[in-house]
């Protein structure tokens, strides 16, 4: 069974000296209390909870899997029990409001914490992750008694949340949505149709779950303007006090649960509405804009899953690495030894834990750059700082979730791999986290979807001056680290990759009038090229805080040169994949679309 | 559940029109009765075989996995009678020797035979593809009475074969293998050690199972200098007879099944030797020699599994994207229709099917290509011609095996990916396809293992002539499609990638006096760009091959505007990452060396 020590130096390391959280987040009006110090004590407890109750349950949760029968779905052993201690330690009411119920802190804290339990179980963690999506569509959309019914029991996790989009002929496509809302005589509507692909769609964790339903009302328009937005309780809650009766069942049942590559302890089910009840909030026919609050939060939820799942499969090829010994290693050579040398010696295994480090590390940067963003908006969101960080967040959403959970893949896969057979067989674990990593390119949008939203939607954001004002910040980190002469040579190869973002990007504004296809047929290589170029972006951020700060600590001398010498690697080894992605986008569409779909 | 058409038209395509079969082969000695509509008729058998046989009880096998208890392993529902019928059509004598019952055909037919085995079961296709390798080391290395006893068996597959050489301690480095090799009074050996990761180790499929089992001697000397090949039955033959009885156990016991990421109908076996009757074959302390007759043979099998399970994932792919309707693609803007687009129609997932098309039919080019030299090889081993086939399988087999089971991964990752959602359940098929895939990267050694193989001993062969002689014909490549207006742009794609190989093992020779650290630093990136030169030449060669067909074949200029706008997205699209492995391979172990492991 894989083993986890939470990367609690790696999050202060980033905290203190690379995004200076007490400068940032700490001196935001609200989030006063949240020093670095308070955060580094929260990080603590959640890295324990991920270590001793999450990752017991993981791997043995992977085997037993959900069970369903008579219409219920039964989590696997250890799962409520951890559910329990989930909410009794106060984790799920971290980042909402105190209002409601939660402890008002930032919402980078709740992420953070959110990496360490993905860690532990990434199957546990979507129970708790869809409510935080629930929770914020009903405070920001919902009527004042929807509120005051489902605000608490979702910040305590007494009741968990859903998000009920995906239909059998709606999957990418919203436009073909089916499930129809139809108003009844007490104000509410009546849900009938299919949902298929619900996380948490039932489970006997909480006493109720609150899904959130896309429906069509009587007289919608067609497509994606005619789509609406429902609370559909499992049970219905007394009107005067808020419980449930055991009897208050709702009209949804669950046909099915899936069986899946991975995230096998989380039910994922298929949920018949037969004229069950709703609640509609934000307005008719406007559900897609309140869904999209759910949906940007959730995809950024992905991108901290991600680096979770990544960072324990890391953490047990590196351990795995410096026990088994094969062979000798060069430089050893003629050395007559009793033993054979640990695996990390050899330069291949290096190449690959090399890279699963910088991966895993940049990535993570990436991430609590992006969530200390969410922590100005939360703030204040009607400051010019908050527009402009809601507005970056628009822009980097896609690349988060896509670039991030790409290279959560990569990472778990090298981590199979650096085991040898070891990886291929459940013993390890190692197998279990490659095929739960699987479905986060898949899930809240798929990527090619996400790559898409980012060359027709993102790059044009305000005219352009939301991703010019980023590369603007790219060329700040560039300028900043140049001063430092080691990092002379990662800055180069920065810059070029920055050139090459700016001039595909050029390609793509101007192929967006009426050259479509060329657009959307350089979409996935172009949202790769600007993961890389995001990625080169923090890891010169890091460099550069460890060349400063390698002097001040010596006695964390070993850090630093870690993070330098992974950032090299970065530079001179990953980075230049830039190039040839860049090739790719500058072709648009022009080698895909010659052949006629029966010439396949 | 997947379907499955095997590819027909494709071999058809490589045999006559690209590698030209019939004046190859067919007119080796020995094998003038292959000609290209024999062999047709051959694979047309096979498809039907792989079809109707093997696709319907591979899902279902994957499900039920194989049963372990009372130290015996049971196969899942389906593969007895499957395994019946296979020995009953003759599938496993096609390339075996007339002398012991075999049909005498080309090595390459059967490869062929096994690509559709594969589509149709890989864990299939491993119960039966081991014994090829068990037989040709018998065949080679036996006694004229081990011959006698174990190869008429092996061939008509009434006993299976298996390769014994991992232990728990000693997996890439055979050197610490411990299991005891002592001679008994009856001119036998008694083997006692324990042996992991053995594949078929046991099965309810034969009665019988032939290990061959590397061990060593009382004196022999440490490392792999002292390791001796023994054939060691699970049950003891009959002296007289040949047979075996009931009663005829041999001191081989099962210790337990690994429970597998895939291949789960595939029997994974620890076998416990206990004093063990068994009989060498080859020269004492001579049996690394000896394996490698079967490990080479099993390397290029995991290319041609490879192969199998791309095929099946990308036509599953494909058919999928032609049916399934999401969206309107760009190109069709503006117009109002009824029914979204498929899938094909949108750029993104037309690049993803493209990719997936372009790889497995590349690949499947470079085994076909490389079974030709194993059959000039078995027709004339003697020969000039079949020493040069000899050596250049000897360069190439690393490359086949790592380059080709990536490409799998890949192929298999982007058969999820098409799927959406859809594609990380059960039903459909396509993750259990990529779980399979998921091994060939690591058995029959790692692909780093290979790429280390590949740089330390096969580019200095025969002082490096075997590589030369293989770039020079990489070069005739080049010149014969240069004659070819429409392909100069990808002649010229290509010449740049020749040139890089070039100058990355000149880099590699010079690294190769003292400089071993570089070598195994650049092993794995130089690999690749091996791989990818190499898949050039083949698609150059399927791209001139149906410029001159097409005119020819007016019937089919589907099928050739397939490949060559197939081969333009190779060359424009995918070759150029050749130049940041190129570039990569130049650092050699620059960046590798520079963090001590406890900086990580």
């Amino acid at each position: 069974m894989p083993g986890f020590d939470a990367p609690i130096r790696e999050l202060r390391f980033l905290l203190e000296d690379v995004f200076r959280f007490d400068e940032k987040t700490a001196k935001l009006p609200g989030f006063e209390d949240a020093t670095l110090d308070v955060v580094m004590a929260i990080l603590d407890g959640a890295a324990t909870f991920a270590r001793e109750v999450l990752v017991p349950i993981n791997l043995p949760g992977d085997k037993e899997s959900c069970h369903f029968s008579d219409g219920s779905v039964r989590t696997p052993h250890g799962y409520k029990a951890a559910y329990n201690l989930y909410c009794k330690n106060g984790w799920p009411s971290l980042a909402s409001s105190p209002e409601w119920g939660g402890q008002g802190l930032p919402p980078s804290v709740a992420l953070m914490v959110r990496e360490f339990i993905a860690s532990g179980s990434m199957a546990f963690g979507m129970y708790a992750g869809l409510s935080q999506g629930a929770y914020r569509a009903i405070l920001a959309h919902g009527t004042d008694e929807l509120k005051a019914t489902y605000l608490p029991k979702l910040v305590d996790g007494s009741w968990t949340g859903t998000m009920c989009l995906t239909e059998p002929d709606s999957g990418s496509d919203l436009s073909r949505l089916r499930t129809r809302a139809e108003p009844d005589e007490q104000g509410s509507y009546r849900i009938t149709g299919t949902k298929i692909f619900i996380s948490g769609g039932d489970h006997d964790l909480t006493e109720n779950i609150v899904h959130l339903v896309l429906a069509r009302l009587p007289d919608a328009p067609p497509g994606t303007r005619g789509i609406s937005l429902f609370v559909v309780p499992k049970l219905i809650p007394d009107s005067a006090t808020g419980e449930v009766a055991p009897d208050s069942d709702n009209l949804v049942s669950t046909g099915a649960i899936e069986h899946k590559m991975g995230i096998r302890a989380s039910a994922t089910a298929v949920l018949n509405f037969e004229g069950a009840r709703g609640w509609m909030i934000g307005q008719p026919n406007g559900g897609l804009r309140a869904m999209f609050t759910m949906m940007n939060s959730s995809r950024i939820g992905v991108a901290v899953q991600s680096v979770g799942v990544s960072e324990i499969s890391y953490q047990n090829a590196l351990a795995y690495a410096k026990e088994r010994r094969q062979g000798k290693a060069p430089g050893h050579c003629g050395e007559q030894r009793a033993t054979p040398d640990a695996i990390i010696d050899h330069p291949d295994v290096r190449r690959a834990l090399l890279t699963m480090k910088v991966l895993v590390e940049g990535i993570r940067a990436l991430y609590v750059e992006s969530a200390m963003l969410l922590d100005v908006r939360a703030s204040q969101p009607d400051s010019t700082e908050g527009e402009a960080a809601e507005s970056r967040l628009a822009l980097l959403t896609p690349v988060l979730k896509s670039f991030i959970s790409d290279c959560a893949v990569q990472i778990t896969d090298l981590g199979v791999q650096i085991h040898g057979g070891y990886g291929y067989v459940h013993e390890t674990g190692m197998e279990h986290l490659f095929r739960d990593a699987r479905i986060v390119p898949l899930y809240e949008g798929t990527n090619g979807i996400q790559a898409l939203d980012l060359v027709t939607r993102k790059i044009g954001l305000e005219d352009g001056r939301v991703l010019d004002a980023w590369l603007a910040s790219t060329d700040q980190v560039i300028a900043s680290a140049s001063n430092i002469e080691p990092l002379s040579h990662l800055v180069s190869a920065q810059r070029r990759a920055v050139q090459h973002l700016r001039d595909a990007t050029d390609a793509l504004r101007a192929w967006s009038n009426g050259n479509e296809l060329d657009q959307a047929g350089a979409a996935t290589d172009y949202l790769r090229l600007f993961g890389l170029v995001a990625m080169g972006a923090v890891w010169l951020r890091m460099a550069e805080a460890s060349s400063a700060a390698r002097e001040r600590e010596p006695h964390l001398a070993s850090f630093h040169n870690g993070k330098i010498g992974a950032a090299t690697f970065y530079f001179q080894r990953l980075l230049p994949e830039s190039d040839w992605r860049f090739d790719s986008v500058m072709q648009g569409a022009r080698t895909l679309m010659t052949l006629g779909s029966a010439d396949f």
